[in-house]
């Protein structure tokens, strides 16, 4: 949670001038995204996000991100999709920042998914995979087995204060998988962060997925992996094969995983586990002390990467009983 | 800034079925407010919000707050009213702790007022004492003169390392004002805590005063001596006559300032400089380290004191040359 900036109103009523979305209410500055300042607008119009980007954000990549939600939003995916300036503009200035006005999205995130959410969720990644094909812009995965090992060794020297024998544990483990990560898998534009926290729901329906700001071109498989990993597990850690079962199964339904990705699938999920379990160390261990950002724990990820580990087959998703992937 | 307490849909959801303001579509935990947890939510019957008060706020002062401001929207002052659940109740708890729904108000404040908003605050700053005159609870002002001594000691042995000479020069005022605090002046509700972040403004109209949650029982003056030091110096610390002159130009005209309370201005713009500066010291010197709370600066406050000590007679504010207030 922060907000980096402060935007005064005279200069936000004054940056606003440059839209149409009527005149300003009020803003609220909001307590969440670690890598934006994220203001929500009222104005006569409806409601709006502000974002400013701060550092953490490459601007060079700020058209992808930009261009991807308006091109995914008219392609049928609910998304916040950015508003255009009357010169055509997406990104500004505002308090010194690269900015962008964007759709306020209705929806609450569910803190325990249930299988409906699981399904919503399966279903909503299949088809932004689909309606990302025709996107023309391309940006490269820059958390993906190529960055591994510079974060491992970031977190290295400190990294069994964390939990005693882990850098043994990573240091095997990611040899293991630079030495079997697939580079022919069905590719193309990835959310790579759709956790529960990034789909909105009213009640069971699901009304919007947003934060695409990790989006990339990587395997649409390595995109279900981390799914599974981030909505198929239960709070006392154990996995869930019915919710597993019904994500898979409803993706499937809208897009087809060929056998390819189904075998890899697993080796797929032991990535996306030690890709999130990496950074997490890394912000674990540089979180300022006594910062009200509390980091998330990096542990989580070491017993779901362990779970990952013992899978030899996609049927131990679930999948094998329902048949809806053979 | 702060979000001290997480809520889940699923928990919000289920606490609002206790009231009659439809069903929730978004919640987003606000980024201000130290003492409480604040959400902004939209719900098919509009936006509230949702305050979920943190051990800094004493939960028996809760009835007294949530009924002011009932009190006064009730009588014609346009602030946030907590919304009744259908037992009639405005005070509920939600995630362990006390919390209310609260009526959104829309506006911006302005971040360098001018001399209109100087007015418009002067002008309901009266309205708010005439109309608090019939609210039948009670509340002292815990920050007020006998609170003054215990701060400075406990910021004392510190205070050097903010500006050499600063612990005999706060001594010194501290004295001073003991000795000649009036106990006799008009007194009632008073808000207390009227700086321009809580005076929401569309354009140059107000459209409402919002934090009652350092309102309580003292001088009416005293309230009106906070406002000149929060509204009437410029960013480089010089005070603006005009400024002062329309606040208390547009005060005087809704509810009249006596001889005394006139003659006494200059001697509670004093301790109102000494109060925020003391608080101001407190927090400053406990700050956690890396917290992304920044401190206010108290040194401000000692340039306000500074002026203030340097006024003889209220018509060194202005007042003089248009006669409003003689």
């Amino acid at each position: 949670m922060a907000v980096y900036t402060d935007v005064a109103a005279e200069e936000l009523a004054d940056f606003l001038k440059a839209y149409d979305i009527g005149e300003l209410l009020s803003y609220k500055g909001i307590a969440e995204g670690v890598e934006n300042s994220n203001y929500l607008l009222h104005t006569t119009a409806g409601s709006f996000f502000l974002t400013l980007y701060e550092k953490r954000v490459a601007v060079d990549d700020l058209p992808f991100f930009l261009g991807l939600m308006g091109h995914l939003a008219m392609h049928g995916i609910v998304c916040p999709q950015p508003v255009k300036a009357r010169s055509g503009e997406t990104l500004g200035y505002l308090a010194g920042r690269p900015a962008a006005i964007i759709d306020f999205l209705e929806g609450v995130w569910p803190r325990k998914p249930n299988v409906t959410h699981c399904a919503a969720a399966g279903e909503a990644l299949a088809k932004l995979h689909l309606a990302g094909r025709d996107f023309p812009m391309r940006r490269a995965n820059a958390l993906s087995v190529s960055s591994w090992r510079p974060l491992f060794e970031q977190a290295a020297p400190c990294v069994d204060t964390v939990q005693h024998g882990l850098h043994d544990f990573l240091k095997a483990e990611l040899d293991y998988l630079e030495r079997r990560w697939p580079d022919n898998l069905p590719a193309g534009i990835v959310h790579a962060d759709l956790f529960p926290d990034n789909v909105l729901f009213l009640g069971d329906r699901l009304s919007g997925l947003i934060d695409f700001y990790f989006a990339c071109n990587d395997f649409f498989s390595y995109d279900v992996a981390i799914c599974l990993n981030a909505w198929c597990f239960e709070p006392d850690h154990s996995f869930n094969v019915t919710k597993a079962r019904a994500l898979l199964g409803a993706y499937n339904r809208e897009r087809a995983l060929s056998g390819a990705e189904q075998a890899a699938l697993p080796l797929l999920a032991r990535g996306a586990a030690l890709r999130f379990l990496l950074t997490r160390l890394v912000d674990f261990l540089n979180v300022p002390a006594g910062a009200l950002v509390k980091p998330k724990d990096p542990l989580e990820y070491v017993r779901k990467l362990r779970f990952q580990q013992s899978v030899g087959n996609i049927r131990e998703y679930g999948v094998a009983a329902s048949g809806l992937l053979v």
